[in-house]
């Protein structure tokens, strides 16, 4: 669905070709980490601690070293000293020393799970048998799982040497709070005083994890030339090698990563766990090591999202004009500093206009595994908060939910609570999409069912990529490109520069390759490539085009000011030639064109969303079913619209999960008690309807085809969605996540007793 | 040695920094061809004509399709037709009708060991026993294997569409001479009436073999998605691309071809002979296919170089002046047209200043397998013809051999009798590097002992090269080349890029990527890979250096044009920095930085070279010692010396294999009798001294460091000088090659008797 006039008509972008790699990928060609071979491949095997914190007395690896097959042990020892090293990894600052002591812990491990010896053997089995051979002696220490307890000055503290405390000050004695931040606009105090209604929630949300069907898996050769080549399953083929070169305080150009495909990473797969290990094995060992994480490591000692601790308050006038904010989110930043909390204060009041709006976020370190990204990290919780606030006002005002989103919506020229000022964003089209749509005019009859909707924001960083493209001697183009496609982004880049290129999607042909053969690009994630290495392409594309007007001037004896190009058909006078055939005879009279590029871009772009679920709760179970579900999102221009579809729908299923199910349970001990696809329940194809889909298109001005990234905006307004429908349904607001059928039973319980 | 006063100074090239492929070959890491190991890969063997001509009456693999284990059988049947069709691949205009006629033979076999069918299955043992399921019905035909008889009006006929009579004209009866050329310059007639002197000799030289250590290997995977991609070892990836795509009739962009590292090639690995095949086995089998050749099928089935008859005339006034010359040669094409006798008709006599000369060549068919380039093709054998005739003018005129060539050196402004007029050479340095040397200074004593002395010349073929460097993030540059590295061109190309940017040979990595993955780049192969692709790079850099400068200019806030490069060091004002400085501080504030570049020469360079060699008869066996041997070339600028001496020393000890015992021995039946290395005898490490080197430089004022091509010229005079030490131990002149014991006994028997 295209929104203004200001569309432009393309011949390739919006069309749906083909994926490049779908042949590889459904016929189990493709390549992922699992499938390496090497010649003389060796096992690794990771140690954990089974204390959720302790301090470690000795480590004593001599019986491991004797045992069948074993060929290397390293320990935390074997990292370089990295203490107050600061590296800046690709989206920002990272401090080595914990970098390297999540991966092999040093004088404490601070989770069940935590790495803390591995061995290199001939076999995995041999491997697996010498870890029962290192003899650890731990001291255990008391544990902390919840971040409010983990706030209190009593709290058993994971570092010695952090020093900020509950109210975000520098203090002597050290903390668990690892970051406070403050935000504020306008005059809060005042703003409440405006309002005619105020409402103040608090709000719980366990652990949850991204899921990812493949587990991390990494081969690493040191070489005896001391070039070190990784192949691994990574969201970003330079962030693991630059991290990697970070932790094993070597050149980045020593260290060539091959990216394997990926079956997943959502944020997950960022951050290196197994590379600069395997890699310390094999140069002791000299031989390519290979290591695969277990569903449970993967649980247990990779990073979830954070749970966290929200207490949100909003007023609006009785005309419905939101005048006040004030939020307090305690994130968990699991065993090491560095959680989500900066993104989820960005993003709890982004979706409306607040003159006044104060917020507080706090990270808090307790004794759970280090927290990644998990698609738009940090905004799903706090759109929770707002959206089922916004919620609530807007029945106290009798207002349709939309309509008062609607009056309230974040446009061109709103401030953001944390800066930055609004370009021009597509939230208002999507609520009006949203308002408009079949399943929002349709009625939802019958007991137990309700209708929620709420809406969500995430932005796209930008960062670097990178691209080269060759042009062949039958005038299709090869593209070499950085960025690990996840999500369908070989087709969407290809389909960048073929629409640069005037030429057919299928005369693209896009390759994921390796640090040593394209200019360096940042992660794939932050909703970035379509709309950041699509920008690189766009650049390729124009310097190709720039080659070929030069060369058919010589080809034509012309001069090269009159040649011009439209459409990819290249003219001067009489003369005129598609690409595809221009480029066939320029490769039979000079050298072959080669385009590359790389970009940088400052700006980004800001995706907006809308959500309408439709649930039925079973009062006897407390069970959740979700009868209907459209998402609806401001895609900018949508370059191969399955795959923004793709991303809608997946999004929404993720968010679903974590509303109604996912959560890391923990016993009293620290240990997590439910660290298998068993037992932490997912959602799967049979426990969701077929998601629908409305794509706005709001072209961003930022991007030369208006791109948006879309990947990252749709797990936003799930949660919240589902929280307002279930109360729909019921009557019964459920703040603590998930909306677990014991939960839910439970209150729906309470409620029929009071 | 440098030779002029216009020598540049460089800070890396002529340095010898160690080999960036040299860890992984030594340690046997390097991927060859055989090392592909693909999952579900299946094995294809090739059944070859047991006849050196017949006609095929039917092929029946009914039988062998029924076998155990296979997946399917191809003949010639399967490729498309493609009578008439001409494809301009690489270095020339190719008959792709030819082309995939000696890959799979339709009609005809035309020689021992041609391949007639095709077979995939599970096991290589399995493809084995279904070969001798194929029932093939042929009718034996009379075979012909000398060139000489080939020529003859009643010769058997290989192919009834070629109609070259033996004067080179059209003719209505077909005939097995394919090429007839023919190149004249001044008066030839006049020339021979002004000399004192002239000498008139025939001459005869067997086919010789590359003898490359790794066999032909190849493998193929046909995806789903139509999507072909090729494992092999050759010389050049696009080439065996483009061969691949024509031959099948599939645009080139659909193939990717993957350059595993290769086990020597010196011409014999351009010509495909198995990609395709195991193409069309694996469309028809959905899996990928290996097929390996067997030694024998090297010797039988893949192309080795002409055998050849010359008869060669040369006049030379009593001061000492050469005044005319007269060459009929006539070199086997073998099975298809297009041999080696254009470059053989080039080089007759390109080493001297003849006013007067005729050139005839004839490229002649005959049951022999498909003739292609060795090393300098076909300038071997008519180096034999010209330099021992010159020694033998130089013995009558009494004048030392290198004084009698210094007389008559080509030099800048001498016309070849092809046409092109030479610019600056530097056969006169070498020749004067030659006399100067301790080695010819030295006195040669002792009985059967002698001293031969050869001139030779080659040229660089330009062609396309393309390249493409990324700047990484500590500074290093990783650079990716399409020419496949044979000789040591990894460190010769990363050197001239190192060079180009100011910085250390060890911070350039150099990377032989797929066909995707680089810009279109011609073969390895005729002396051009440092030559053309090192302008490559070249480019390459000077694109880098032009970033580095506007973008140190944004760093410094400066005006572009006060931003200066020298030695590596960028500086504007009080601001300088080294280029691995400026680029970290670059990569932390902006994208990264890549070049990349291609070109497509259209001069060429030329390459002289002079040897020396001392050799001792046994009298009593014929059999010819070695005692000392000195290679003296001009590299124009030898970039990695080591590498340049390697080829030096490579190229003499094949020419001393082709001079003294290599051959291919044909029985009358036109069966070849020696196809193993057991009895094909090549030289070994013992059987030739450590070969000297003394290497010129004449910078070449063609490219921008002054390279010259080295790889083929020092195959040129080793046969010759030689046959000249031959002569100088024993009065011997042998001019059937090799000059084998049993013939060298033979002709000291007949001389001792006469």
């Amino acid at each position: 669905m295209a929104a203004g006039s200001d569309q432009k008509k393309y011949k390739v972008i919006g069309t749906r070709p083909i994926r490049p790699d779908g042949a590889d990928k459904v016929t189990g060609r493709a390549i992922y980490g699992a499938d390496v071979q090497l010649s003389g491949l060796v096992h690794g095997k990771i140690l954990r601690s089974p204390h959720a914190h302790a301090k470690i007395k000795s480590v004593d690896v001599s019986a491991a070293l004797q045992a069948a097959g074993v060929l290397a042990v390293v320990t935390g020892a074997d990292f370089p000293e990295l203490k107050d090293k600061i590296a800046q990894l690709g989206e920002g600052a990272v401090n080595l020393a914990y970098l390297s002591g999540n991966l092999l812990a040093r004088d404490k491990v601070l989770y069940k799970g935590h790495a803390v010896a591995a061995v290199a053997a001939r076999t995995a089995n041999q491997a697996e048998e010498a870890l029962k051979k290192i003899r650890v002696e731990y001291e255990p220490l008391p544990a902390v799982t919840w971040v409010l307890d983990a706030m209190q000055d009593d709290a058993p503290l994971l570092h010695d040497d952090i020093h900020t405390d509950s109210m975000g000050n520098q203090s002597e004695k050290p903390s668990n709070i690892s970051t406070h931040l403050h935000f504020e606009t306008g005059d809060v105090g005042q703003g409440f005083k405006q309002a005619d209604v105020v409402i103040e929630r608090e709000f719980k949300t366990a652990s949850v994890h991204q899921g990812y069907i493949e587990p991390h898996v990494a081969t690493a050769l040191w070489n005896t030339d001391g070039r070190l080549k990784i192949w691994t399953s990574t969201q970003g083929s330079f962030t693991a090698r630059q991290q990697t070169a970070e932790l094993l305080q070597i050149p980045v150009s020593q260290v060539t990563v091959v990216p394997c495909e990926i079956g997943g990473g959502f944020g997950g797969k960022i951050s290196v766990y197994l590379e600069p290990v395997a890699a310390l094995l094999s140069r002791k060992c000299g031989r390519p090591v290979k290591m695969t994480m277990t569903r449970e490591a993967c649980f247990e000692a990779t990073g979830p999202t954070p749970g966290s601790y929200m207490r949100v308050k909003i007023g609006a006038t009785k005309e419905g004009k939101i005048v006040a904010g004030e939020a307090y989110l305690a994130y968990d930043a699991g065993a090491y500093p560095g959680g989500m909390i900066g993104p989820g204060c960005m993003c709890v009041f982004s979706c409306y206009e607040f003159p006044n709006a104060v917020v507080d976020g706090y990270d808090v370190m307790l004794n759970k595994p280090k927290t990644q990204a998990y698609r738009a990290p940090g905004a799903t919780h706090a759109a929770l908060a707002c959206e089922t606030i916004i919620d609530e006002l807007a029945e106290k005002l009798k207002l349709d939910p939309i309509e008062f989103r609607l009056m309230n919506a974040a446009q061109e020229g709103t401030r953001r609570v944390d800066g930055p000022v609004y370009p021009r964003v597509g939230l208002i089209e999507c609520l009006e999409a949203a308002k408009a749509s079949e399943h929002y005019q349709s009625s939802l009859k019958g007991p137990n069912r309700g209708r929620g909707v709420a809406a969500g924001f995430w932005f796209n960083i930008g960062l670097k990529s990178a691209a080269t493209a060759n042009v062949n001697a039958d005038g299709c183009v090869t593209l070499l490109e950085g960025s690990t496609d996840i999500g369908g982004s070989r087709a969407s880049i290809a389909m960048q520069l073929a629409e640069t290129l005037g030429i057919a999607a299928e005369d693209v042909h896009p390759a994921v390759v390796d640090t040593d053969s394209v200019g360096y690009t940042d992660v794939t994630g932050g909703s970035r490539v379509t709309f950041a290495t699509g920008m690189a392409v766009y650049q390729v594309g124009r310097k190709i085009r720039a080659q070929m007007m030069e060369r058919a001037a010589e080809l034509w004896e012309v001069d090269a000011a009159s040649v011009s190009e439209a459409d990819g058909v290249y003219s001067s006078g009489e003369h005129s030639l598609p690409f595809k055939e221009l480029a066939v005879k320029l490769h039979e009279i000079g050298g072959p064109i080669v385009g590359s590029a790389s970009v940088n871009p400052q700006g980004s772009s800001n995706g907006f969303g809308v959500q309408i679920a439709d649930v039925e709760v079973d009062p006897e179970t407390g069970k959740v079913s979700v009868l209907r579900y459209t998402v609806i999102q401001d895609a900018g221009q949508a370059i191969h619209p399955s795959y923004v579809e793709g991303q809608m729908q997946g999004g929404a299923v993720q968010g679903i999960g974590w509303a109604l199910n996912e959560e890391y349970f923990y016993g009293d001990d620290g240990q997590m008690k439910n660290a298998s696809f068993l037992d932490y329940r997912m959602p799967t194809a049979l426990d969701v309807p077929m998601i629908e889909t409305i794509i706005v298109e709001v072209p961003n001005p930022e991007h030369p085809f208006g791109v948006r990234g879309v990947g990252e905006t749709p797990i936003v307004p799930p949660v919240a969605a589902m929280a307002n429908a279930v109360y729909a349904a019921t009557g019964v607001r459920m703040r603590d996540i998930p909306m677990s059928p014991p939960k839910l039973w439970k209150a729906l319980a309470e409620k029929e007793s009071s």
